[in-house]
């Protein structure tokens, strides 16, 4: 069960960097929802691999075809099962590395724990197995887009490259507007330039995404394990190369005093609201309205195209020098994927909190 | 099932702080582990409040009381239920504060959820349900034991004072020894301070809890969703006033190059070793063998002692002037919770891994 | 999680026979509904030991105990935890059977299982956990009542005497008029007749429990594999003893043709209805608004007051004279429980349905 | 999850009758299972329609593609992901049908539920999603056969035509020597006239499955709601026109006295097994290594080629005249669909045993 996510939606996925096929099962998605494929092929196109200078330029089409679960364009309330061919695939490039363990892969402990593994390109532990998720969260986006909520990620920081601005000074409509997705201008470009030098160096570095979820209902979340951050944080970790996770003051709130941290309650128009936000829109587990907030740390992608050390099946000493189109950072393609995961948490907590 | 924790081996837990008892079930446990009550209970003691000068007064004797599971002093791999009678509340400290929504508390998400609360204490969302926690972890760590997995956590940081040594440079059996469970002596003093003086001002700080894991086998954790980290996360996450996780190199590793923070392998004694330990112990979600370390964020308390301005059920404007016994820091009582829950996550995995 | 029922309204039990106590923690049980204690209680009455001159003598009293969840007698959402105390255990009833497999009993399998069990009274494996089940169903028909859906079981037959009426002719309201709960009160005589001369033979009996369900709304029931029945079955078939589950027509409809046993729709006061209800009240797994119909089989109770030839755990041949105080026939007191199990499978679809 | 069968194993389908495929995603599968493609495709041929003169004349050829989760002809441990094209789709038959709830099928009760159906050939409630179980089955029989767990199904009644001999008098290898798959020749030789009779007649007739399970090992099951055959009715009772579900003695045998039906236990080889069967190779829930044998009710096809009334989506009465191409008696059909739910159920016991 451990390739299924959720509890009343729930993604089921597939699929190895160089087999056949990469997709999933949506089961649980509600009935009646108009599915607009272009949409979700759009999301797809965002995470897809060569579609900048700073990204790999592997070129893969990555076109999603719908196998089920939709009748005359609208969502039945049966499993919706889709899949993406894989092409394009340089598994040659992988013949030499086949009995390596490149370092900070998954390749050793694959090995370890299933005693096989399909070492063409990663094989499951690629961050091609994304591409589902990219699709069940726009699909749980559109759901999500009736009740009103939405997503927003953006890099914020790349490297050592800080966007050192809170989320409310920002225009998040320009996220897209460069190609390192990161909505203040300035910022983008220093990132920009960071990653080209890192690249040129055949070496990667990581950053942090933040996202911002906005027109959450108050009541979704469960106490007291099931508390809408941890499933969040859960979600964001499951990401390849994620690190770490905060919501709220997250990390940086730890050493403000409580009479500097609360959220007073005010209320306003007949509602109740929080003067300030330092929950990150979530108490004891449960949405209270205001935003959600939160962070997610990338460590630099492991693949570089340096000559390093490591060993082998055979625990030989050996070099790997590796090969293949990688990115420099994976910043810029995983803002949807975060999106993705954090639309198909919301659209699972409200599913359960009906 | 937001009460239940775990697949395999699975923690059902139940309770309100004012309510007549505390407790839970364990199912999954393996058969023929010999059951140290003491030791149980000794893990409770740790958690209790009351235990020393900078924790809450209240002196809640938290007596376990075992109900099912265990014939002649051994699990016998049938429901482990366990209770702990609450005793010494003092419900009417609370009784004017009944319709109140104290600020970063649970009240107000919970009755809007449920449209019901028992507001004795926070009810379900007090910080007394991870008693059960407790338990079900110390029940784990004797599990554990026998497979070689020890799990030590410590306080890193309380408000401003940061402990800036690696855990490999601390004498983790230090921890004990002074009453804030920072194991440098010097910096645990510092911490002490401050939350005295903290204390005395009515208010309250958060701060970071480190945890260690060593001995882990190579294989733990499972592929793509139920990657160990992203269980790690959310079971940390799920602890009250958590507010963010990170592994391995974490959110400080994020400016880091992959030529810097990779992971070399190594051969050693026959045995496949990495030469540094960024990954945290786990790379692809599957534990390599290398220690496991986290660390978990938590916000200030927010009961404090101050005057501070909120509505009531009516959404009337109120303020608040909370009474009770409080801590001026969660974090010595937070560290066997995280413990815990690490004990609870590794055991299952390891179960699961079988 | 095998101690576990149901997804969205679970119970999870624990308990042995001659241990502290059983009980359960309800997780998931809708929030304001007014707990009706004393109707809990009279539930667990009809399961009681010792009801009877047909019954087993033992007379436990299993007084329930709520532990939370409840607060001022409403449902707040939160788990609900109960227990009943273990009383007059004679567990020196069972020392000589201490290493002795009882035939057609759990005590082989379970000792090969988990390589130790709790011998007294059969442990957990004792239809005493069935008292768990009972309190689950009765908080589940506090809700479910609130809906308009009422569950009725009665025994239809008791070892050869069979009630061949259908349900709709019988008033089941005389159902708890006698003590084999047999509406029909002539059948009902014949069959105490054969149970009181079964149990002067020192033998037991089995037999088949009917049940039936109204005011079902259409719709709940989840394809494919969470068909409404699948979850019957399975619920009927995790009571101890049950050997047997059909629904609607079941075994005997294999003879029908379909042209027979189709059941036509007519539209009845706006509402589509079927003239005929062969279907049992389901269709592809879902409600469709009739009544629901089920048969439970059950075996004859294994502990017999005659001797018996077996083994024990050195592969003795052994002979066995049992002895304690047990039911010649689980019929009259499986009423409840299988009252109980529909009820918490109800309620649960209801809610996932929702 | 409703579309996802298993815990540790697990099975997750899709697809509609005249949808582009279905398929289904395995998960929990071990690794290093050599994957026998021609078997899973032989499995799929004994479901497959036109087999004979006796099923439904369509001709699918169902090839089976998988898609990941197999590398150099073994499994991996990670997701198998599978699909069959749909082909030879006559949804012009059903273009008139479009907006009528036919007797006795799921279309009315999807309609209710979901708002939404695809009316064609059924949609997602069609037999034909039983090919993704039938697919699951094989690979689950690949990995039982390792265990040396091997699962024979036949049918044991077809209409009024009952075989009553006892399985162990009978040859299961002749099972598959003719069209009604019943291992007594003269026995198929009556089912298979009657059979013919009733297709002449345009209608239609049920039956019985008997299922036999040998080499279990001891242990297998889970108490207390996750008694071995519990899952096994849930199972077979998620079947399409599945009825009834009853083991060993079943529902013969609650008329016998305990002192017949008890299985004496006898040490043999210095193994302990029963003298008798009657408990059916399962003692509270969990395997004694004794033969599993169940039984299971299937109700006659509701598709029959005759005039009926029925009801469309606006509430009117219409006639239907039903066209397309059915089996007059799905039990040939259904024998490797038993046979696959009943291998997939062993195999997540045995993986939950571990």
């Amino acid at each position: 069960m451990s390739n299924t996510f959720g509890k009343i939606f729930t993604l089921t996925t597939f699929g190895e960097s160089h087999g056949k096929a990469v997709g999933g099962i949506i089961d649980g998605f509600p009935s009646g929802i108009e599915i607009d494929e272009e949409f979700v092929q759009r999301e797809l196109d965002r995470r897809r691999p060569g579609q900048s200078s700073i990204t790999t330029p592997r070129d893969e089409s990555d076109r999603i075809e719908f196998l089920s679960g939709i009748y005359e364009g609208k969502s039945t309330g049966t499993p919706i099962a889709f899949l993406i061919w894989n092409k394009n695939q340089h598994s040659s490039d992988y013949q030499k590395m086949k009995d390596v363990f490149r370092p900070s892969h998954a390749d050793y402990t694959y090995t370890a724990k299933y005693g096989i593994r399909d070492h063409r390109g990663g094989g499951r532990s690629s961050a091609r197995e994304t591409i589902a998720r990219v699709a069940g969260g726009a699909l749980a986006k559109l759901a999500l887009k009736k009740l009103g909520i939405t997503i927003q990620a953006y890099t914020s920081q790349a490297g050592s490259i800080v966007l050192n601005k809170d989320y409310s000074e920002l225009d998040l409509s320009q996220t897209e507007n460069n190609i390192v997705r990161c909505p203040d201008a300035e910022t983008a470009e220093k990132m920009i330039e960071l990653v080209k030098q890192i690249k040129a160096e055949g070496d990667t570095i990581g950053g942090v995404i933040s996202c911002i979820i906005k027109g959450v209902p108050v009541g979704l979340g469960e106490p007291v394990f099931g508390k809408l951050h941890a499933q969040l944080a859960s979600a964001m970790l499951s990401i390849n190369a994620a690190k770490g996770f905060d919501y709220g003051m997250g990390f940086a709130g730890v050493s403000l005093k409580g009479s500097e941290a609360n959220d007073v309650f005010i209320a306003e128009d007949g509602r109740i609201r929080t003067k300030t936000n330092y929950s990150g829109g979530i108490q004891g587990g449960i949405s209270n309205g205001e935003d959600i907030y939160f962070r997610v740390a990338f460590k630099p992608v492991p693949t570089i195209l340096q000559e390093q050390q490591t060993v082998n099946e055979k625990k030989e000493n050996v070099e790997l020098h590796a090969q293949g189109r990688h990115d420099p950072c994976v910043l810029p393609r995983a803002v949807p994927i975060v999106e993705a995961m954090a639309a198909m948490v919301l659209l699972d907590a409200y599913l359960l909190s009906k």
